[in-house]
């Protein structure tokens, strides 16, 4: 077994010590992955204390935490902590009716991230290979990698989009061997859309028995009249799998809540690859979450305020950023990212890892007024406006 | 795809209405599977009113609930629901010096029976087989069943024992075939310890390169001097995976936290098949857990007495008992199973389904002092004490 199999997801999900002692001792380590041949980086404990002194702009959180609506259903829940079955809240309905599909054709997870294994597990056995785009979001393709399964990734363009007939052209040219298309829309790292149009081209020019995952777990935050979500398709009875997660617009990253929205026909065959094991509280959280619209609606829109001032201050500078539907956003460093990264770690401001291959473009997540403010004190810093690197 | 394989694991985990609902209305439905060619269960709205009054002694939940101490920690732990790495209290560290070893050879799961799941995805690859007893912890073999993996299950001795001589010869009769042997120590759903002479006898005589899964859910209620925990096996290096959990003797089955102790080796091949998404307050509530001996010493006393209390009260009446070292317990009712447990559950107690092919022993699990009397209370009208079946 190399060293690319033995990487797990759980690294994402592991203490403080290993995603910062990581940083601090090895200033080439990739947070996410460890390089084959590589030994594991040693770890430094870092306190409770740092890890909340730190401006946590690296890994595309909701910075509030869940709304007092949510930690209240939450917290009332903990009275069935102790139970496997148990009252749900009913939350497969609620999502069901919120999405006008079938009770059927949703499927819950311990975070959307474990649906995206779901379907690698089902999808890639027997040596199927999956199609998408480079870079996107990289656990995807980890999780092939664990399964030895082959992946097929294609450039963005130019401008950063993802190049949907390179796609097409990749699944016709090896149709037999593909077991899924994996579209992350917004895509993460760019946090540019696919529009409608483009999702349309893409599965009308696949075979129509090649599943499609389409991963919208920045949904909430599109503006983009071009977007739209794919859950019509489901209705269609199209293979298209949607997941959606509470992570980023409700908060509840920690707590891991996502869905998969799609033909029970796949969804049957998913089930026997997830593990069931979703938390008693968390359930309880994204049904209230699911209802309290007005602390999602106040999400999205300090967030994209707050996006909107960062981006307009980098660009005043110089930079180029692409233009993000999402709640972070890339800019253009035209030079290597991973010593800027180390720099902001310094002044106390976790950003973005390098997202080969753009090791020039800074990933920056959108957190509270007062962490984007300490990010442009030490943008300032690093980037003296004298010397701006654009141009 | 059979409907066998569409079982998934989440059914353990669903709402009340199905664990309640498929109950009601169809009586020889095993709330556990779904026999090939049978529909699903319609379901039947149970309200939260109903779920609480039921005496809930189907699961071998902890009736308690986790204790303040564990509370208080989860709920401390809130403010780290939004983010993906997080403090988490050192859980991997503290567990490892409990059991003297080291990080490397614990590795968590969302509750033990993610930790079963991946052993079986693991080492069952390649149309390999689980070798058991039967009836065991019957989820281990759904999901065999689940992977399309073949078993060879072990009816128990006249005295309820597991067979071990019979399982080191069904592994040497298929060495080739064998992914690995599973263990349920003390067993479920009979309550029987396996002697740690008896452990030993099978260790040493299956081959050593073949892993033994030996499922310690019910440790920390073990009071027979025959039996031990196999971790010391561990550190031998024998290729030997102890699973834990905190469902039990810590009351956080819906919270979702258990382990595995193993050799590294092991752990490295069964990593690449965990999805990692444990949530991030029961990590704390974990830690907090291993601390606070005191309330794990009252469950287990408590449990205890009130076990040897309801045991003593069935064995008055002439029944047969089996000897238990677990939070529950198995009645020789000498007639079928099944009608008995919708008998019980017009009273308002929830018991055990059948076992098959126990399918005349009924499994209680051991609630609360009121929840026990009320059971005795049903089992004496169910069974009136002029009527016993004994004899």
């Amino acid at each position: 077994m190399d060293d690319t199999q033995a990487v797990s997801r759980r690294r994402f999900f592991g203490g403080v010590t290993s995603v910062l002692g990581a940083l601090t001792l090895r200033p080439g380590f990739d947070l996410w992955s460890q390089a084959p041949g590589q030994a594991p980086a040693p770890r430094r404990q870092v306190t409770l204390e740092e890890y909340d002194a730190f401006a946590k702009l690296s890994f595309n959180e909701n910075p509030y935490g869940p709304p007092d609506s949510v930690l209240k259903a939450m917290t009332k829940a903990f009275k069935y902590s102790n139970r496997y079955g148990y009252p749900d809240g009913d939350i497969v309905e609620v999502l069901a009716k919120h999405h006008g599909v079938k009770p059927e054709n949703i499927m819950l997870g311990s975070g959307s991230g474990e649906l995206l294994d779901v379907c690698c597990t089902t999808f890639l056995e027997g040596d199927k290979r999956v199609v998408g785009a480079e870079p996107s979001y990289n656990v995807l393709y980890q999780t092939a990698s664990a399964l030895k399964a082959d992946q097929i990734k294609l450039p963005l363009l130019k401008d950063y989009r993802q190049d949907i007939p390179g796609m097409i052209a990749a699944v016709k040219a090896n149709y037999r061997d593909i077991g899924f298309v994996y579209l992350c829309n917004p895509n993460n790292p760019t946090g540019l859309v696919v529009g409608k149009q483009e999702v349309a081209q893409l599965l009308n020019g696949v075979p129509g028995d090649v599943p499609v995952l389409i991963d919208e777990a920045y949904h909430h935050f599109v503006e983009d009249p071009s977007y739209a979500t794919s859950v019509p398709y489901v209705l269609e009875g199209r293979q298209v799998i949607v997941t959606r997660t509470f992570s980023k617009i409700s908060g509840l990253a920690g707590m891991r809540l996502g869905y998969a929205i799609a033909p029970k026909g796949l969804l049957d065959q998913m089930r026997p690859h997830t593990t069931g094991t979703i938390n008693a509280i968390v359930k309880w959280g994204g049904v209230a979450a699911m209802q309290d619209t007005a602390a999602m609606a106040w999400v999205k829109k300090t967030t994209l305020e707050l996006r909107g001032k960062t981006v307009s201050a980098l660009q005043a500078m110089g930079y180029e950023v692409i233009p993000s539907d999402t709640n972070f956003f890339m800019v253009h460093l035209k030079r290597p990212v991973q010593p800027v990264v180390e720099e902001f770690r310094k002044k106390g401001v976790l950003v973005g890892r390098p997202f080969p291959p753009m090791v020039e473009h800074l990933r920056v997540s959108i957190g509270t007024a007062e962490e984007m403010n300490r990010f442009m004190v030490a943008f300032r810093e690093i980037f003296p406006p004298g010397k701006t690197a654009a141009g």
